[in-house]
């Protein structure tokens, strides 16, 4: 079951710029920074409201995804990521429905969750991130 | 002050197959359906969780703003919408930090809300909304 919008993820060119930029934009400052050596990327986190989080990605080197996905779209809004009660569940049900998941498992992602990705090519274009707390 | 994700906006190239195909990503339908004229806009929308709102964007008619994206960019996710709590005691503080507003007034949106949008020139690339219920 989708339980919420866990947080939108925005592709940015400098990580130090854009935690400024959306600091004045949201009237606070982000709570946390995390490298995910892995993924080639380090992220920010703004919490808005109770529920949602915006998450900046800046790419660490080149040839990462977020540096591919600068150097074809630019800055922008990256992917939508929903928490869900169960991952592989979610997996399960969302594949039988005709979803092409990026992988068959879930893999560890920042900010001490499990991630899914659906292709954006089965879900009209948009990147969508299935999420839930490793606990 | 900005309160919450009020609802991330997806353009979508057919709104009835984007229903259909929404609902079986988030195993619920869409709770309403509502044309914007003057934006030449037809939206619906699916409620994730407390805060949070998808609202799916389909053109009216060649020319509108959401059809001159789609022809640019093709679907995807197109704005981030907050609302906050004075929506011109928020466009006066953001002008003053120096983002760029398309309009000095806020406009009548879908689902009973005064909005306005920030350029993204002057937000990372990304098209942020503020919106505030009419009441």
């Amino acid at each position: 079951m989708f339980l919420r919008v866990e947080h939108i993820g925005l592709a940015i060119a400098n990580l130090d710029e854009a935690n400024a930029l959306f600091a004045r934009l949201f009237g606070k400052a982000a709570y946390k920074d995390e490298v995910v050596e892995r993924e080639g990327v380090t992220t920010s986190f703004f919490q808005i409201g109770q529920e949602a989080k915006i998450e900046l990605l800046g790419a660490n080197h080149e040839g990462s995804p977020i540096a591919k996905y600068l150097d074809k779209r630019g800055p922008g809004i990256h992917h939508l990521a929903f928490e869900v009660d169960d991952i592989r569940a979610e997996m399960a049900r969302l594949k039988a429905e005709g979803f092409e998941l990026l992988a068959d498992e879930p893999k560890e992602g920042a900010d001490n969750k499990l991630i899914a990705f659906l292709h954006p090519k089965s879900t009209g274009g948009i990147l969508v991130e299935l999420c839930q707390d490793k606990g």
